[in-house]
């Protein structure tokens, strides 16, 4: 399937003149409705938009001039008439959805623009897997841009990645219709450094005019937060707290605020501009990740910008950050993001600013969506095996691949044990005492002490690190494995009893990836991820009936914590402190240096 | 000389980081200022900037770890440290002055960036011209950026310009380093008509991922505005009532506001924001045509933003109109515009917001004026005979020349007059019996009509075309010639005796061009301008006195006309109404066609 060709502005330059002029008929007009002007930050009642070939031709009172017998007329009836919402920094494969499906998923929510940072994908697959996700990209009906991933590995030294991105890699991608920029650079003690890689990567994005996406995730605002912004990274989503926030935007970086499927980080930073006052157009909203379940029940950009408007921000302020500010920041504000001539046709209409209903959507001209239900074809890519087979294990598992032997006569250990904090994402280096059985230390369910390995999955290696987890609370004989298990997407099998682990893992295998879930020798729930051991090319519904059937099994085998998925899949996070699990052993995060899993050996 | 090569932020970007983390020291620090953030549109009192190879590496409460011993000081004393300031369109050439010149003349103003487009020397030098003013504008200490001239001749068909500007010469200037975008648009009929070479010229922009600038000279804001719109023009500075400015905006163009030495149009349109509180990013302040007088005594970019505070207007908001609202049009928001990292170290140092005084002018990290002197080489290009000897005329002229054949057998004639109107650009068809002497047509003092001649002047082909004006109100035996005769800048010679048109068209070619006045045989002022008959190499305050002696003369011949010079060098702009001469005969600007001279014959 070819990518969709959708024509420059200048390529219709001669057609949207003569429509507007009124020396040709519009392919469809949208007739009576209130302009949301995101430019002049207006809503003006009784104006006409005028459409040909995808594009916005006329944006006035009256477009009877540019309708004739063959155009096709929306009844705006009075209703705002809204720029497609843009999605200024997320990444698809959290909705563990492939480009195709998470379009269908969101369309019906008005999101037409996405800014997408393939970031998992390129650990597992590298520039081929970020080059699959734009070519997907490209067939859709809304616009899906790619940032090109900066860091795989997160940890260089601390892991080992299906693939490796270097700066050569970015270079190439610059080159790629689709790639907007470069994704979020999370290197930041690296840029701070100096590091040659990450200079050169950004270099190469900024020589070809493109942006460069920031993550500094860290509340330290002395020298090192402006030695990061100095280095070129021109956004962040990474704040927190209204001085973060502020920090930013006064640095000249846009400062991105997030409210993603666990991620609210809106509320505490928009009071910058709702009650600091600060000029609003250095702000973007932006989902970062989110669930299918969120996308399926909840929304997408319409939560996220009616969430703003609940916090206190006036609705078109509002809108102008998840629209016009976005264009603009990306150097697409002739291309998209409000609702002018020549820009692409992305309108919602919808009957109140504040609740923003999605009553119709239409995108590059051509009505998607219409009262909570895509209407049109989001194609897929014919993902290669390349992609389909990624779970690349030498040989299916055993119990004994998950012993865990103790020091020669022990007869018990104390052992560092990942501590899972609730509603958090680093965890705590804790100390246990474990009791020795034959020669191999055991889990602990009374101390909620239970196994995790990292399982080797890109080369076929055969590697199993074992370590000690604690705070799922998993009782009884269970295990959970998921190929999904940042940066580096090896993986992860917690569970209590080594048989069970074996099983979710060899399960896993056979499924080609995903999440599984087991008790007592027996399959609870699983969700397949064939592409890439990460995504569904399944609809965003069954995904999410799958993925709530999973955390219900997991809340069966005892687990009672919040994001208790998200929990596991950011255990081999090896840039999060304090205590991670990679494929080369245990992580201590603080130092960024591997540690011994027993405190006395 | 070569231009002067400044080397990019990614460049930059290890030394940046390194001062910014404190491990380098600084080349200079400004202490103690407050931080004019137009990003966020605050002062922020207590502020240091570190700036190092020409760029901002740090703005922060405390730059003294990126202090060294070698690193220069300078004290802000709680002084505002504001973005240098920069023009979004102008003519070089209305100030009579090279770019060197123009540029040593506005830097003690604090402007630092200029958007230039030498329309006029497009039509007398073409595409070569065109590469002289980039290139000369390359050697600046200051930003000077290229828009490319796209209407040369403005009037196809009406004139013959020196050279010719094709959307081949936009396609091959777009790929030099200093152009931004496309010269103003000024075929607006064209455009709306859907006209193939306009088109073209802008296409050619946008597939450069450039900016295409726009002149729609019209109060028309019905279709032919909105095709205008359509067609790409992304900004205007022809607006003269806040409706206009409204328009533009809401349409997604930049409202250009201009204040030049003739052009008021802030006021009336400021109140867009002001009154009407529309968001003031899509607006811009603007000269377009400063005399070299007002540069000399009034100021530049100054002169604008006190003059946009004086109309109501925040001193914050009129600063991002002049800074980063300009950049952000131009695509250079991470190159210039605001005082950020990254950023080239552009700053003015001014002890009031509101009134402006500029003390200090920093341009890329080097003091480039203090207390109105500008304290830097500002060099020239080595301008090449074919810019020094474009007065190609075939021979010197007599009085014979300027002599007009009546009808044979007339008596008296009446003849279609250009009538200059007091204080507007448009001229009048003014319809005068005149007497005949020996078979020739005489000018008429007591009805205040004078002769008019335009003298070819670019392929020596000899052609005098001679017709008659009113309106300046000349006496006795006089004659003023100018080379400045927009846009195709022949020779406009007006006045009420034929030798001393001739004295004066003779001098200018011996002068290699200029302005001079004549009177009773002798020479009263001249300002001689070798550099393509519109521009003078030497300092603004000579000009500038030149130019003042220059207009007294007019006055001593009579003249009373404001903006007398002006009048004169707009008499063959053959695209404004009523009538106006070119090379090719007298023109009706109503009806874009030649027309007679005589309305009986």
């Amino acid at each position: 399937m070819e990518p969709t060709t959708f024509p420059t502005w200048a390529e219709c330059a001669a057609d949207l003149v003569a429509v507007a002029a009124g020396r040709a008929p519009a392919d469809t007009v949208i007739r009576g409705g209130i302009w949301v002007n995101v430019h002049t930050r207006e809503a003006l009642p009784d104006h006409d938009i005028a459409i040909a070939r995808g594009r916005i031709a006329y944006v006035g009172p009256d477009a009877s001039h540019c309708t004739g017998p063959d155009t096709t007329v929306i009844e705006a009836r009075g209703r705002y008439m809204v720029p497609g919402l843009c999605d200024g920094h997320m990444h698809i494969e959290s909705g563990m959805l492939t480009p195709a499906e998470f379009a269908r998923a969101v369309i019906p929510h008005g999101t037409t623009t996405m800014f997408t940072d393939p970031h998992e994908i390129a650990n597992v697959l590298g520039l081929d897997g970020v080059r699959m996700m734009h070519d997907e990209a490209a067939l859709q009906p809304i616009n899906i841009f790619t940032q090109m991933p900066s860091c795989a590995p997160s940890a260089p030294g601390l892991e080992t990645t299906g693939h490796e991105i270097t700066p050569a890699d970015v270079a190439e991608a610059m080159t790629w219709p689709g790639i907007i920029g470069l994704g979020e650079m999370m290197n930041f003690p690296g840029v701070v450094a100096g590091d040659d890689k990450m200079l050169a990567e950004m270099a190469a994005t900024s020589a070809a005019g493109k942006t460069i996406g920031g993550h500094y995730a860290s509340p330290d605002l002395g020298p090192a937060f402006h030695a990061y912004a100095a280095g070129g990274p021109a956004d962040d989503h990474e704040g927190t707290q209204e001085a973060d926030a502020i920090a930013r935007a006064r640095q000249g970086m846009r400062a991105m605020l997030r409210l993603g499927s666990a991620w609210y980080d809106v509320e505490a930073q928009i009071t910058a501009i709702t009650e600091k006052g600060l000029d609003p157009r250095g702000f973007i909203l932006c989902t970062d990740d989110c669930h299918s379940g969120t996308l399926v029940n909840d929304g997408h950009m319409n939560r996220v910008v009616r969430h703003a408007i609940d916090c206190g921000c006036d609705p078109l302020v509002a809108l102008q950050m998840a629209t016009l500010n976005t264009a603009t920041h990306f150097g697409l504000e002739r291309e998209l993001g409000s609702i002018a001539p020549g820009r692409r046709a992305d309108v919602i209409l919808t009957s109140d600013l504040a609740t923003l209903p999605i009553e119709t959507v239409i995108a590059r001209g051509q009505v998607v969506a219409t009262d909570g239900t895509c209407t049109v074809d989001c194609p897929h890519y014919d993902w290669p095996d390349s992609a389909r087979q990624t779970v690349n294990m030498a040989r299916d598992l055993s119990a004994q691949d998950f012993e865990i032997a103790a020091p020669q006569g022990a007869n018990h250990v104390t052992a560092r044990v990942i501590g899972v904090v609730e509603n958090q994402a680093p965890t705590q280096a804790l100390s246990r005492t474990l009791s020795v059985t034959d020669g191999r230390v055991d889990p602990d369910a009374a101390q909620d002490v239970a196994q995790i390995a990292l399982v080797e999955r890109h080369r076929a290696t055969g590697g199993v690190v074992n370590a000690f987890v604690s705070g799922f609370g998993y009782d009884g004989h269970m295990a959970m494995a998921s190929t999904v298990a940042h940066d580096s997407h090896h993986m992860i099998v917690v569970g209590t009893d080594r048989a069970n682990m074996a099983a979710a893992a060899n399960h896993l295998r056979a499924l080609g990836g995903g999440i599984t879930v087991w008790r007592d020798g027996a399959e609870l729930a699983s969700v397949p991820l064939p592409i890439a051991g990460l995504m569904s090319d399944s609809p965003a519904s069954d995904v999410a009936r799958q993925a709530d059937a999973m955390m219900a099994a997991m809340r069966t085998c005892g687990c009672t914590l919040n994001n208790a998925y998200m929990q596991h899949s950011l255990l081999a996070l090896v840039v999060i402190p304090e205590l991670r699990i990679s494929d080369l052993g245990l992580v201590d995060v603080t130092r960024f240096e591997f540690t011994d899993l027993f405190e006395d050996s």
